[in-house]
């Protein structure tokens, strides 16, 4: 899941998308922090911002921010349990008789609906941000691991055996990503679920055009 | 990818294993300094250990641990170049008419030579010291990560296309991963190369039981 080609700039100048989706979704304390904190960190870099010039920038204080957030890099991350609950909803969404990979199939349908085409400029601007720093990537990648763990847990609560349940989570995870960046590139039109689609049957013919 | 439940005191007591493997392979300096890492890490733990300490307890330097090492996580890492230097040479060396799967099959089997059986009790100790840190655990991952990007760009240059080579590249990442947690489980007897070519198959099926 790369994105580094992307023109960080140009993604600023559009800011006001990201922050008119996030202000019609929920206009808090919190996503004001997390729309001022996100332009900061890619127009400043991630390092160069302090906590007290994201509150500063929103009238609120310091003491306000660390209300909502642990420290300045879970800005970035916050929201993920939400993005596990889509997958997992979709799992337990799932009839009963499902093959692993239709298991994943759901499991990938329920967690594009987290991402709507409104949604797209902050997460390019979002993952500008993360590429260019190496302690973010590997916070990322962590967190897509437990990602693949969760999922494999409740694979295996439906009744998925192992290896399968683990190699299908994995696999899922990788389809996601895989249509993630996609979705996020620069021109890209097509909404994630369509996308994620095509990886996912992509990923069904890598594996039936073996001997 | 996990091993925490392996009673680290227990590899530890079977410390000569992996050490006379160690040595017999190449008793150098570094290999001296990196098993009386491995030791104290997995003892008295990673944090707890200071780079003085593994180089006195082999009669050396600090100033030499540093001519073999960048820092002591480092030592952790050592050798991942030539790992993956393994899996490009699985893909080089497969014919042209190859598949995407083939091509990765074909990078697994080489890579499993990378850890002969001999070397277990040192990837089981290892493993221990790595799940038992979140920032090694998060190193390692971005490790791994890397992996796959390197093996794609191998099957790009084959000529396989995209989002297949990804597609193939992080599946093998996968498949070596879930073989590699199985391989150094406690009581485990196979070879990494038969559990990886089962665990490949068990992907080839996922996929075909698929509607």
């Amino acid at each position: 899941m790369s994105a580094t080609d992307i023109n960080v700039h140009e993604h600023v100048s559009r800011c006001h998308h990201y922050t008119s989706w996030m202000s019609r979704w929920k206009p808090g304390a919190r996503e004001r922090l997390q729309a001022a904190a996100l332009e900061l960190y890619a127009t400043r870099g991630f390092e160069q911002t302090t906590t007290a010039e994201i509150a500063e920038a929103v009238g609120l204080t310091e003491r306000t921010f660390f209300r909502h957030f642990a420290d300045k890099r879970e800005v970035l991350f916050f929201g993920q349990e939400q993005f596990l609950r889509a997958f997992l909803d979709g799992v337990d969404a799932a009839p009963a008789d499902a093959s692993p990979l239709e298991f994943i199939a759901a499991a990938i349908e329920s967690a594009t609906s987290f991402f709507p085409d409104e949604r797209r400029p902050y997460s390019r601007l979002r993952q500008s941000v993360i590429d260019r720093n190496p302690a973010l990537q590997e916070r990322e990648l962590h967190k897509l691991a437990g990602l693949a763990t969760n999922v494999a847990d409740a694979l295996r609560a439906r009744g998925v055996t192992e290896p399968a349940a683990t190699l299908a989570a994995e696999s899922g995870a990788t389809v996601f990503g895989i249509a993630f960046a996609q979705w996020i590139r620069d021109g890209e039109q097509r909404s994630l679920a369509t996308i994620a689609s095509e990886v996912l049957r992509e990923l069904q013919n890598l594996t039936r055009s073996a001997r």
